[in-house]
């Protein structure tokens, strides 16, 4: 099961996930001398070549490339080809969310091919059939899913908080899928089905923690989008397990931040990096 | 407003919305000869020359493409800039749902550049505040949404059909995005931010016409998703105005159909829509 990887990966690295939300107003001037796809690959590149030993995963955000058209595809299958050769952990942050054969096609597209990824995140608005085209490749194809259930953008509350009887949706949605999950859990005792889970203390994070021991999550919120670190990493387990944190600018734009002891991209992004363990480890 | 050429289209052609779910299996061995991105896209191009005077408008559903990797990405936009070549009405069903810097991203890639589309569908389970980033390319680029509220998959009752006091969730929606709508109206009396709407006539199709008077619908399930014609036509108005109805597999692969007495893929699409446009009218 892939979610032992990630375990492994990040008991004996860290839980950082490194968001690669590339776009071209964050690559120096220097390295924009080239194709547009060279220019964001080449960018990736260097954070992933000055992190790759200290971080459990790297989450790469479709849509920052499709907004270059086909050059970002581009840059963006260079980079999971990258990632691939040095057997690093992907995930790809692309939330699909569609049933039938149009879920079988979002399954190949990401889970084979140029767009591979080990894991990637789905949107379950449509509903539990729109979860299984992906399922048979967690059984037999060591991927993985991360479903959207909680976010930590004010519009959270539109939707996913909304009562349902006695719970709110998102808690709903999560025990549901819990069940599904059972079938698909690893030597780690974690399921290869996550959860996207964010949101601040408010929101009884030790009880979310709690209730879904066995579900990996995926937290975003990190850093730029002004998440606490002591909120976040109640997210994880005591032992550190459990997940892995994203952070995405201020990782990859640390050289940029005038608090980073550091001005090139790679030392910058891994000065930061190093800066998060520290602090999810307090 | 974008939603008045749609309205216009509907009124001077059909209701019809040819689904361009183009596979590689889809296409006639003999099509099959060439680069992959030219295989699905001269495949598109005979059924889109062969129906262009008769259907309102084009959806292609971005999977079907994605699943080539690159090479489909390129097939996708070569069919839309086939489509825009002929000034004809294009809708990208890309279901996309994020916030932030990520929905900025999406607006860019699918309202401009190689991916440019007149409408997009997308997916509201994060909040309004993930339908913020498109608003402005409704006011200002003549550009328009699909937000998917109900689906007529079995599924569907999992989430969308839950009880939120006396409403269902999906109603909810509705109701709070017909709001947002308002403000995107154009002559013709519908918004530019339409839904997503199937469902069969157990679920009261009648009353959610007469609720979402202003909001023009995107109706899948026609034909191999196999909604009955009868069903279906009760989510447009008396006029045939208020929406259009899509249909993929039953157009694109009716040269396979043993009822359909054309045998070439471009005449049978067009021997298809026909059919269909004769079953909305009774």
């Amino acid at each position: 099961m892939i979610i032992d990887k990630l375990n492994r990966l990040t008991e004996n690295k860290s839980p950082v996930c490194v968001g690669l939300d590339t776009q071209l107003s964050y690559v120096p001037e220097v390295m924009r001398e080239q194709k547009l796809e060279d220019s964001l690959f080449n960018f990736n590149k260097e954070i992933i070549q000055a992190t790759k030993d200290i971080v459990a995963c790297y989450k790469v955000q479709i849509g920052f490339y499709e907004q270059y058209g086909l050059a970002g595809m581009t840059a963006y299958a260079k980079t999971l080809a990258y990632l691939r050769q040095f057997d690093l952990f992907t995930i790809g942050d692309v939330k699909r969310g569609d049933i039938a054969s149009t879920a079988e096609a979002y399954a190949r597209a990401h889970f084979t091919g140029d767009f591979e990824v080990d894991m990637m995140t789905v949107n379950p608005y449509m509903g539990y059939d729109s979860l299984e085209a992906y399922l048979p490749y967690l059984q037999n194809y060591n991927k993985g899913i991360f479903v959207l259930i909680r976010t930590s953008n004010p519009g959270a509350h539109d939707i996913e908080y909304l009562p349902i009887k006695d719970q709110a949706l998102y808690e709903k949605i999560a025990d549901d899928i819990q069940k599904i999950a059972q079938d698909y859990k690893g030597a780690s005792g974690f399921s290869s089905i996550g959860f996207v889970f964010g949101g601040t203390q408010s929101d009884n994070i030790e009880a979310i923690r709690h209730r879904y021991a066995d579900i990996p999550f995926l937290i975003p919120g990190y850093g730029a989008q002004a998440g606490q670190a002591s909120d976040i990493k109640k997210y994880l387990k005591e032992d550190g397990q459990g997940g892995v944190v994203n952070a995405s600018r201020s990782i990859i734009l640390a050289y940029q931040d005038e608090n980073n002891p550091e001005t090139e991209v790679g030392a910058a992004s891994r000065s930061a990096c190093q800066h998060m363990i520290k602090n999810l480890k307090k």
